[in-house]
């Protein structure tokens, strides 16, 4: 039967994400973990992702992914990061028992498993995306997935934009310092995840999970204990320079997709590092919030879509991979409408209101309050 | 029929630029719109493009175009940009009617849509280069191209290294602070142009057209107008620290191609930027220019080309993309031999000769004038 | 018969190289031409190469070769930088005669024609490595490959890991900078090469072969000669900041390849810069070193492969690459192991044992000197 050719094993795939904001209503608007370039650019054209991603299997238990990020600086596109780059081994033909090393993403939450190309929403809620920022990290994994699951799996990627197959259990060891961050301590954090995707008699499907990690993250951009910065640590700095402080969390979610009409929602409580106020000092702080989101799908020809969502969510707990760790608690709301001429082409339009703390840290002062609104437009493209 | 595969849609071609100029006669010698690197770099190898392109239709109205700069530094190659990243949407499956999103060339001048691998010359003239450098911004686009018009355009393109398809009638709003560069207002600049492609009964093509442009342009390294720099803003400076000054163009041209002889010829007009050496002040000034070409290709073999070129250019205005806005008046004679012995291989030599003024600002005190020459060669290649 | 298609003419292929190093047995051990980030970061995971290919031979006599470095900053993966970017004109369609034009490897030693992907030992001997830090250059070669020699190196790439064909004969001018670096003076280094690739009557490959070059090197990091760093030129620097010092060696080399025991040796005379630790003055001196390994491949299976390798070397001379050209003498063990369960897949395990100078320079100081070891672990990963 001889060996496929090259362009049957590897192919190459992407997509453009194009947006227009409006200025939010408050300068203090502040989206750290998400659209952190347009929250402030407001009226500019700007790439919020570009990327390029090559992938295949390449023999019957080797299969690579490698996901090239293109949009820079948004307005100044290169190539100033990788955001995937890993290799799955087979270690039984089947595809029921793999590991998968290098560059990947976590076990942290359902929404950080799925690109920004499967979700409605633009952005990541804060609550489950503060545990995983960049979602990725550098390590080893392995994935159990039985038949059944790998194809109730595939169902959900191809019709329901899942995620894709990871696994009924995973479970992972990694850095734990986050995507394209040098690593700040020796500690490995250990991940797992269990969950099943449904399927019941009149064809609805429902995934349902949990979540959790457990590691010692180290803070960048702390000042030592006895310095004077807007963030301290309460130990002596890493030799690498960080501030190590307990990180783990527990996350549970449900998802059933829009057949028509859908919801997803998360929770997850924990631990994490907060910069605290009033003594300028990161500490171990609680770490509690989730989200729940609806939606429905009108398909008004064979092949236009409309689909408008809401979505609230709450987080009370700290950024731990913004410099200092500031209080990152909010209230949101996403409230958008996406609507799907082609198969290759998208237009969201999202109204964000948000009522929260501006991520900038100031010594001795409590950070900003704001309680602001921002319309979004974007144009996406897929090339496949 | 079935989809075609992924390598049926979507294709990768790239190419390569690689210099070695003599040292100029002037150590003043300055080309800082063109090859600004090899302009002070003799007697060194580099490279002066390096470029890789993925493209495709994806879809029956959906099209994308990336383009890869890897030559980095010119000694140190990297992707430091993203030279294209644009879409295109056909609203008829005609193509008579199309949106383009994204990073793409604006329309300022007929060489501004033409790939160095179009143009026999190593650089665009500073008449017209002035007003869009880098060529590209990013934006949306609406074009109009009849049938008649695809078929000659493509016609050019394939056969007389024409820039390929821009339509007949174009408008685009852009950010209008040019490529790879981070938009410092909030005004939007508007271009369009006008264009028909003429074929005489003798077989003769002639495309002539008009372009233009309004806007207000932000300049960079400006030091407010209480400041000592060597250019400071005549208003303060915007909240992203840009000195915005008005910019605007009308740009006329024909362009017959080599059959076997051929002419390019377009004059602009206007108003930009520059800064005022008596006064250190960036001021509105006026804007005048241009140059003509001509050429000569003899196919000396099945494969083999040969094409001496010679243009004669002339420029008054500011160089509104460089720090300070310098002047950039010049007198300048190019005169080159471009060999193709190879469909994918093509040798260059050029003598340029410039009379014109450094750009390095000092203040109060006027730029230096030179009158120097450089001799510079140059292997490109291709691979499609 | 038509042109072939595109994805027929240009190919695309990779790998990873993703690694883990226990922490060395003393904070002073120092692999600066190596792994010099794993060397420090001892039990973080992170990526040692990730490499992206694309290469074709587009016409009858051109053909190129481009490689993206992707790992970037090791654990912040990116395109840092291109490694290679080079094309081949065949002067003759028998491909006998060829020059080669860009960023390429230089003939400086045998293993600088081998990539990682070939070698079984983690880093290539710092007596060879010393005189091309990097491999490549930009430049022109001429290579001369008879009919039986491009069998022989065809034969020794597929079944061997040999590093291609690099010709019987072949001479190359290039800046002498180094990969990824600025050139710093006018000179031109020129090198040559002479090898031939025996076969013997019982089926035994046996390459050998001399290389050598000449030029003049302009380290980085020097202060001038009245300055006081700690490492002073002993001449006025160039205009571009470097250091200007003769730079020659000759180099000869025999390699018989796994069949199934194989020995590969290499041994290296010169002269180059070297930092006097009494003087703080970078001096021309002499550069002796070299090494052997002796390897073994026991094929434990159709595909499954098993190949102990022991290495010893010793170097004496300058690193000319590193800022200041720091004393570099050592004496070095590899012991290691490689595990090739899949034609995709490898696993290497190494004990690295070296005796040598820390290369960080302190004025007035000489360099420290220790004698540690580190265990190192990498799984490779290969798509094509």
């Amino acid at each position: 039967s001889g060996n496929p050719r090259w362009y049957e094993r590897i192919r190459m795939t992407g997509y453009i994400q194009y947006k227009y904001n409006m200025a939010a209503t408050n300068r203090l608007f502040d989206n750290p973990l998400g659209d952190s370039f347009g929250d402030q650019q407001g009226n500019e054209f700007y790439i919020r992702r570009m990327r390029l991603v090559f992938q295949g299997q390449v023999s019957e238990r080797v299969a690579f992914f490698m996901q090239f990020a293109l949009e820079g600086g948004q307005q100044t596109p290169a190539n100033n990061e990788m955001i995937d780059a890993m290799v799955d081994y087979y270690l039984t033909k089947d595809k029921v028992h793999r590991f998968r090393f290098g560059l990947q993403r976590v076990p942290n939450a359902f929404d950080t498993y799925r690109s920004s190309t499967n979700r409605q929403e633009m952005d990541r809620h804060e609550s489950i995306q503060s545990g995983a920022p960049g979602e990725r990290d550098l390590g080893v994994a392995y994935y159990w997935s039985p038949k059944v699951a790998q194809e109730r799996f595939t169902q959900l990627a191809a019709y329901h934009n899942g995620p894709g197959d990871y696994g009924v259990f995973g479970v992972m060891v990694y850095n734990g310092q986050g995507r394209s961050r040098l690593e700040l301590n020796k500690d490995k954090h250990i991940g797992a995840k269990l969950s099943y995707p449904f399927q019941f008699r009149n064809g609805r499907l429902l995934e349902a999970g949990v979540l959790g990690y457990h590691g010692v993250f180290s803070v960048q951009g702390a000042s030592a204990p006895t310095g004077t910065g807007a963030a301290k640590c309460i130990s002596p700095l890493t030799s690498e320079s960080g501030c190590d402080i307990k990180d783990q969390r527990i996350t549970a979610y449900v998802w059933t997709p829009p057949q028509p009409w859908g919801i997803l929602a998360e929770f997850t409580v924990g631990r994490g590092p907060k910069r605290n106020a009033q003594t300028n000092f990161i500490e171990e702080s609680n770490v509690v919030g989730g989200y729940v989101q609806g939606y429905y799908t009108w398909r008004y020809s064979d092949v236009g879509m409309l689909t408008p969502y809401v979505r609230y969510g709450e987080y009370y707990g700290g950024f731990k991979s913004i410099n200092g760790a500031p209080d990152g608690q909010s209230r949101t709301w996403n409230i958008g409408l996406v609507w799907e001429p082609d198969t290759h082409f998208r237009v969201v339009a999202e109204w964000m209101s948000k009522d929260g703390l501006n991520s900038t840290l100031v010594a001795n002062r409590a950070q900003n309050d704001f309680d602001a609104s921002q319309m979004r437009f974007m144009t996406q493209w897929f090339w496949n």
